[in-house]
Order: structure tokens, then sequence, then C-alpha cells
């Protein structure tokens, strides 16, 4: 049986008048990761984010924001529920919730229609697909009340398939430290100044994340037969830094095909163009909370067609 | 709900020692076909092919082979139980099967890895998987003994996401007669001289199958909110003959996106190209009854970013 790497993310912001989140700490935010089937594995801070490494992926928590990545088979919107027995549905202004289309499919506890489903009784919503149903896709729901993307906040996700570089063989070997797999494959270092936390999973995965002041960016690898599967996600400030930033990624990581998901406070975000990379598709539209979303899948052609897989009957 | 249009596809050859397929009749084949959850709603004979229209797709009987496709949520695999109730695994001389990656896996009773136990614990075969896990993809599980593909033994299969042309609205219409679509839409003269038998379901989708001596074509449309599909399968007696046929098929429905999958006796069969559609991905390789398989997925660039689905929640 494989992993589900591809992950769920939800992006909740409660009201400035709310208690601030992150001072809640672990005992609050233990049972929220908990119901949606993850654990809290260790946590990294500054003054004004506390990081949590969950044993599927990550949570970050600010004053009155929060972000939780899940992958797995885990249920996110089950953390949602849990939140709300502490808070009510009026004092949260603004929540995101993604599913990108999986892997594995068959094997997730509920769907993104289950989803939304239940979010929906909770928040009056809405729901987008971003692109078409037979190719990479994202899906979106989101509700807001009252909140207006502030100009400065861009999140930046990639999403990678097949690596194709020497970080494949790194990643894929297991049994490594976290030290040793840093100094071999630099990706704490991809952007510069984070504090870092990160952990290898047995018998393979890893994950990292990074905190500087308020920004974070943080990395999930998930070795597959099927083929290594990355993501990794930053705040971005400023529009400019986009493209430098994704371009790193994409020199470390070196993947054949990827998603790059872009939410941006402006409706005119414009996506990078790479010459190894084809784009072949995107999609692009606003949510309610003032959010432009960009959703664009590249691939490098190959010159040679593939051998199929032999597969274990 | 959506209705899953990709199919799933059986080809069974038996010893020619054993008794005539194709003489075996309706009632031999009415209770195969309802193992799989599909019935048979019309019949079309040549001398050497009988072809039934299914309420989930087709099935073609020859002499001494079969081909089955089912779209839908049928269980495709129970149809071989059924017909081992009367055959013995030992006079089947090759079985293909072959499920292309879906829409809707989660709605399905089974996947590829349940099918390939079932059926391997009938027949030692072996299975593959042409193209990567994130990408369009076909799982193949082939069995052989002594069978050798014959040289004019080719069979194209062109699957279209996403109409763009006239036929997309012509196809999701609904309540209209067969004469009257196959007069608008022109499907039935993809290929000249061909005896047809066709079906328009109700609320909506329509079926075709073509027969001219042991030569058969088959189209089946499901019309999508999230973007109409189209399958069209024929056998194809010269390689020379491939790239007309298929170039024929896509000028009838200009998809936005579509798979080739060839199958062909020899392992250096080509596969088309096209000046307006870009290949993304391609595997080639060979099955062990002789038979090589190439499966390509093409698309056609688009100019402007396309605009979300919103969905109902």
């Amino acid at each position: 049986m494989f992993f589900e790497g591809i992950e769920k993310k939800l992006e909740v912001i409660v009201s400035p008048e709310m208690p601030n989140l992150r001072a809640l700490g672990k005992e609050f935010w233990e049972p929220v990761v908990l119901a949606a089937g993850a654990k809290i594995l260790s946590e990294l801070k500054t003054d004004q984010c506390t990081a949590y490494l969950l044993s599927e992926s990550s949570l970050f928590v600010w004053d009155h924001r929060f972000t939780m990545i899940t992958c797995g088979q885990t249920t996110l919107v089950k953390a949602v529920e849990k939140f709300l027995t502490s808070f009510k549905s009026n004092q949260v202004v603004s929540l995101i919730y993604e599913r990108k289309n999986e892997y594995f499919p068959r094997w997730q506890k509920s769907d993104f229609f289950d989803d939304t489903r239940f979010l929906n009784n909770c928040f009056p919503g809405r729901a987008w697909q971003f692109g078409n149903s037979d190719e990479h896709h994202l899906l979106v729901y989101g509700f807001s009340q009252g909140f207006v993307a502030p100009p400065d906040d861009f999140t930046l996700e990639i999403l990678m398939y097949d690596l194709q570089g020497p970080l494949r063989s790194l990643f894929s070997a297991g049994n490594c430290s976290t030290e040793s797999l840093r100094q071999k494959t630099k990706v704490d270092q991809i952007l510069p100044g984070f504090k870092v936390d990160d952990y290898v999973f047995d018998p393979c995965g890893y994950s990292l994340n990074a905190l500087k002041n308020d920004d974070y960016f943080t990395i999930h690898v998930t070795p597959e037969e099927v083929g290594t599967y990355v993501s990794f996600e930053t705040s971005v400030n400023k529009a400019e830094d986009i493209e430098p930033v994704a371009h790193r990624v994409l020199e470390v990581f070196r993947p054949q095909r990827f998603d790059l998901v872009l939410f941006s406070p402006m409706s005119m975000a414009q996506v990078p163009e790479w010459p190894e990379f084809r784009m072949k598709n995107h999609a692009q539209g606003s949510i309610d909370s003032g959010y432009s979303v960009n959703f664009c899948h590249y691939y490098s052609a190959l010159d040679e067609p593939i051998s199929p897989m032999v597969l274990e009957v």
C-alpha cells in the first residue's frame, strides 16, 4: 500500500478581538491535530509564530491565524470541528480549505464534496475547482466575512512530482539522521536566515518546518515507488520574490513535473515561466476573501518514451 | 453525482479447438454481461462478429475472441468469473484487461489491484502501468499461453476529454433520436462502409457499435459537467491506416485533450504526431502476448488561463 503524500490544507483567521491563538499552546492544539488523525512530534518558535511538526505534515500558529497541512489519510475538516468546540464560527473571519487531487483517492476517508458539506454547515462559503477534472487540479473552499487580504500576503506552494536529481535517492534511502540529510540536501538553506525543525520518518519520508519572524517555509517529502513527491510551501511578502524563490526550489529538487499554487492579494499576480518547463494547464480566479488564486501545472518534455512500470500482482 | 465515463476493457481469446463463441448467442452472453453489472440493449451482426450494445458500453464477439468494454461502476472482472463457469482457464490463450485511471476512483467497486488479484487467481499473468501515477495512465494486465499476436491485429483507442467543437452541445442536449444525432454529428460515417447500431441514453449519453466483416469501431459519449468525455476504439489492419483514422476521429470530435492507446503486433509501431497538439507523456512497452503498447497523452495549449469552475456546496 502506498502512502498518500498529497496534502489537504486549512487556513483559518479569527477576528483580532479573539484570544491569541499562539498563546493557547500545545495543550489546545494537540487535540485539534488529533481530531484530524495526526500527532504533534515537535515544535519550533519565534516571537510571532509557533510551528508544530506533525506525524502527517505541519501546523503553523500565529496570533490570530493558523495554517494546517496534513497528508496521508487524515481528515483535516475534523480539526475544524474540534476548533469550533472552543471558538464560534462567527469569530472566524476567513477560512480557506484546499485539496489537491490525490494519487489514491479511493483510500481517503472523505472526498472534497464530503468535506465541503461539513464546512458549509458551519460557514456559508463557496467552492471552486482550479483546473480540469482529468488533469492536475486544486479544489478550494473559501469563506470570509469582513476580511480583506493584506497586500503583502502571498502564499506560494510548489508540489513536485518525480524528482530527477540526486535528492531522490537521498530521500529514498531512509535510516538517515536529520543532520546528515540536511547537510547532503541543503534543503534547510533554500531560503536564508530561517530556524529549522525537521524529522526523518521510518521507513522513509522527511518533513521540515522553518521560521523567520512571522515567515515560514515547510517541506514534506514522500518517497514513493511511483515517484518521489515533495511539497514546498512558503509565505512571500513581495510579488517580485515569487519567481526567484520558485526558481531556487526547482533548482534544488529538480522535479520532472510540478504544480505551482499561488495565493496573492491582488488579482493580477503573474505566474513565472521557465524555459525548461512547459505549462500544461493554468486556472486563475478570485475567491471571496480577496485572494487571487493561480494553479498551474508544468512539465519537462521527455526525449524518449518511458517504459511501463511492472506492477506486482 | 457524476457518471464515470472512463472504461475498463477486457479481451479474451480462446483456443481454436473451443466451441464458437459467437454461436453461443445472447443466452450465453447475457449472464456474462449481467455479472459485470450491465445489460444487453441490442445487437448487430455480420458473418464474422456480433456486437452487443450494452447499458454500459459494448461487447464484441468473434468466433474465438471477445472484447468487452464497460464504464460506470461496472465490475468487468466479474464477467471473467462468469465466463469461467463455462470455460476452463487453460482454454484461454490470451487475456488482456485494461483500466484507464478514472475521474472518480472513489466511487468504483474495485481498483485495478483488486481486479488483478482476482484475475491472477485464474491466470498466471502480469501487470503494467503505462504512464506516471500523477498523469493520465493506463493499467494493463496480460496473460498469454502459446498465443502470438497476428501481424494485422492493431487496436486503436482514442480517449477524448473536453470536446471543443459543435459536437459537445449536440451530445449534451439529450432528448434526441439516434437518427437525428447521427445526421447532425456524422459519427457513424467516421469510417466508411460499416453497419451501425446506436443508442441515446436518458438523460444523456450516446453509444455506437459499428461492424464491417470482422472489423469494428465503437463510440461512447459521456457528457459531463466536468467536460464531455468520448471514447473511440477500432480495429486497424495496417500500420499506415493508424494516423489517418486517428486524424479523422480528432477532426470530428475536436477534443481539448486526448489519450491515444495503440496495441500493435510489432514492437516498433510509431505513434502519430499532430501540429496542433503537444504530447505530454508517452509510455511504450511490450506485454507478454507479443503486443506492443503505446500510451500517449496529447493536449492543445490554451492561450489564456481557464476560470475556476464554481462547485455546488
